[in-house]
C-alpha cells in the first residue's frame, strides 16, 4: 500500500488558543460549538489566528457490480446522468460550492459509461473500470486497483494543496454505494450487519430487506482475512478507496478536512483504521437520516454541526455546513478580547 | 395597541412550490429540511423563485430593574459596554453581520447610560428610560410606554423594509433579561415558573436557585389581568417589547423573520399569541442550552435550524443560520428539474 506519514497533532499550543477563545467579550462557552471548532482548526495550523484559504470539494464517481443483484431501486444509469448534470451545474452540490465558492472537481473513478469529448473536458479521468466486480461473488477489485484508487486521492488533493487550499470536501455518486459503506462500518465497527443496512436515499424503506439478504450472503461469501484494508478492496468501491486516499494525504497535508454523510463518514473511518492520527483533521458537517451514521459519528467521538435530514451524498451536508466552520474562524480572528477593550467579564 | 394587520398565508401556491422542489435532481426529500424551507421561503413570498434581498439585522438594548435583585451574576454596567463593543464591530454578531452581508442596526430601548456623542451618532435611540423598574415591586413599564416600545419597533421594521430588505433578524443585549423571557414563557405556555428560569449565559448555574425565588416572588405580587399584553408590559424589557413590534410588523410587511434563542423565541411567542397568524413568517435559527428553549420551540411547532449551544443572545444563533437558508433558495432557483434534463428518477 502507498505509505501515507500522518502526524500527531501537537497540543503545545492548545492552552493559548484556548485562552484566546475565552477572553473574546462573550461570556465563556457562549458560542458553543463555534469554539470547539475553532479550538480544533487552531490546532490542525498551529496558529492563533487561522485561516481558511481557496476551499476545494471533489466528487469521486464510480459504479458498481453489485448492482446486478437489485440492491437498488435506481437504475446505474442515474450515476452518470448525475456527472452530467454536475459538469452542467444544475445538481445538489453544485449550488453549495457556488454558495460557498468551492472550486468543484468530479473525479471519474470508475463510472460504467463512455463520456462525450466535451464532457471529458472537465471531468477528471481516473477511471480504473467500468464499474467494479459483484462482490457477492469476487472481489471488487483487485489489490493492485486498490492501490491505484488510494495514489489517485492522494493526486487528487496534492493538486487541490499545491493551489493554495487548505480546507477540502470529499462526495460521492454511484448508484448503490450505501451498500459499500454499510458493509464497511459493519466490519470496522464489528457491528450487525442487519443494523447498518439504510434505506440509502430512497426515501420508501422498501428495498431494505432484500439488500440486507444479498449483503449478508455476500459476508458469508467472503474469505478473506478481515482487516480493514482487504475489507476495503473486497467490498469498496472505486469512488470510495479514492476517498480514502484523498483524505490520508488530506491529513499528511494538515488540511481541514470536511466530511459528509454516511458514505464519506465510512471513508473517514476507514481512513482512521489505516491511519490513527488521521480523525483530529476531520469536520464532520452533517448527521444524515440513516441510524447508523449517528452511531457511526459517535464510534468516532464526531460531533457533526448539522442534523437536516439529508440523504443525497455528493457531499452536501459537508458544504452546507461550511459557513459555520468560517463562524468559528472569524469567530477567534474577529472577535474583541476583554484585555483590549473595557467590558467586564460577564454572563446573562 | 397600535394595531398590526397580519394576514394569514394563501396555501393555494403551495402544490405548485412542492412539485417544483420534488422534480429537482435528488430523490424526493434528499435535502431534507432544505426542502421544508424553501416551501416555507416561497409561501411567504407567493413565489416558485423566491429570493433574499438585502437582510439586516437589529439589536435591541435595554436595563432592567430587577436587576437591583441580584438576579445576574453580571453588572448592568456590561450592558452598555456591549452596546459600545457592538458600535467598535467586535462582538460576536458583528463577525457574523459581516460574514453573512448583514446591515446591522443597534438601538437602543434604554440602557441606563449616557453615550458620548460619536456613539449616539451611531445608535438608533428610542431610549424610554434609563431601565425599566423593579417588576418585584411594580410593572415595567406603564402600558404607555409599551406601546411606544411596539410602535418603535415597527418603525425600525418599516425603516429596512423601505430599503429593499425582506428577510430581518432580530437579537437582544440587556444584562438579566433571561428573567424576562422565564417569565413571559411561563405564563404563555403556562408552564411552572421553576421550568422556565435557566442560567441565562452563565456557565455555572449557580444564580438559578436566587433568581427563581425573585421572580417567583414577582408573580406572587402581580396583579395584573393575566393577559398577553399585560404580562408583556409588567414583566417585558423595553428591548423585548420592542421586538416584540418589530416582529409583528415584519410579519405584516410580508418579510422572512429571523428568530433567535430563548429570549426572541419568547418574543416571538407573544406576538403569536397577539396576531395568530404570526409564526408562519418566522425561520428559527438555533436551539439554545436553555432546556426550556427547546420546549418553547416544540410548544410553537418550530424546527430550528441548528443546535449549537449556543447561550449569547444578540442575534448569534439567528444569523449562524443564515447561509441555510440562503442555500435553501438557490436549491429551488438553481437545481436542474427532472422535468427539463436527462436524469431518471433515483433513489441511491
Amino acid at each position: 500500500m502507498i505509505s501515507f506519514h500522518i502526524t500527531a497533532i501537537n497540543g503545545d499550543i492548545r492552552a493559548d488558543i484556548q485562552d484566546k477563545i475565552d477572553n473574546l467579550t462573550k461570556p465563556k462557552g457562549s458560542l458553543g460549538m463555534l469554539e470547539e471548532l475553532a479550538l480544533q482548526i487552531g490546532l490542525i495550523q498551529q496558529s492563533l489566528s487561522p485561516s481558511l484559504q481557496n476551499p476545494h470539494h471533489i466528487v469521486f464517481a464510480a459504479d458498481h457490480g453489485i448492482v446486478e443483484e437489485g440492491v437498488s431501486p435506481s437504475p446505474k444509469e442515474v450515476t452518470y446522468q448525475m456527472v452530467a448534470n454536475f459538469l452542467q451545474g444544475g445538481a445538489g452540490i453544485n449550488f453549495l460550492a457556488r454558495q460557498h465558492q468551492f472550486d468543484l472537481s468530479i473525479v471519474d473513478t470508475g463510472v460504467d459509461h463512455e463520456f462525450s469529448e466535451e464532457e471529458k473536458k472537465r471531468i477528471v479521468n481516473m477511471k480504473i473500470r467500468g464499474g467494479t466486480r459483484n462482490y457477492l461473488h469476487q472481489a471488487a477489485m483487485t489489490q493492485e486497483e486498490g492501490e491505484r484508487c488510494l495514489q489517485n486521492g492522494a493526486i487528487c488533493t496534492q493538486s487541490c494543496y499545491d493551489k493554495g487550499c487548505n480546507v477540502i470536501g470529499f462526495g460521492e455518486m454511484g448508484i448503490t454505494n450505501t451498500s459499500s459503506s454499510a458493509l464497511w462500518v459493519s466490519y470496522l465497527m464489528g457491528k450487525d450487519l442487519k443494523e447498518c443496512v439504510g434505506a440509502g436515499c430512497d426515501d420508501t424503506g422498501s428495498i431494505i430487506a432484500h439488500k440486507y439478504q444479498v449483503l449478508k450472503r455476500a459476508t458469508e461469501n467472503y474469505k478473506g482475512d478481515g482487516s480493514p484494508e482487504d475489507i476495503m478492496y473486497y467490498f469498496g468501491g472505486y469512488e470510495l478507496v479514492t476517498a480514502v486516499g484523498a483524505m490520508l494525504k488530506a491529513a499528511e497535508l494538515g488540511m481541514i478536512i470536511l466530511v459528509d454523510g454516511i458514505i464519506m463518514t465510512a471513508c473517514a473511518m476507514m481512513a482512521s483504521k489505516l491511519k490513527p492520527h488521521f480523525l483530529p483533521y476531520c469536520i464532520f458537517g452533517h448527521e444524515g437520516a440513516e441510524l447508523v451514521h449517528g452511531e457511526a459519528l459517535r464510534y468516532l467521538g464526531a460531533k457533526p454541526l448539522l442534523q437536516m435530514g439529508f440523504r443525497l451524498g455528493e457531499g452536501t451536508g459537508a458544504l452546507c455546513a461550511y459557513p459555520i466552520v468560517e463562524s468559528a474562524v472569524r469567530m477567534i480572528n474577529e472577535m474583541n478580547s476583554f484585555k483590549t477593550i473595557t467590558v467586564e467579564k460577564y454572563f446573562s
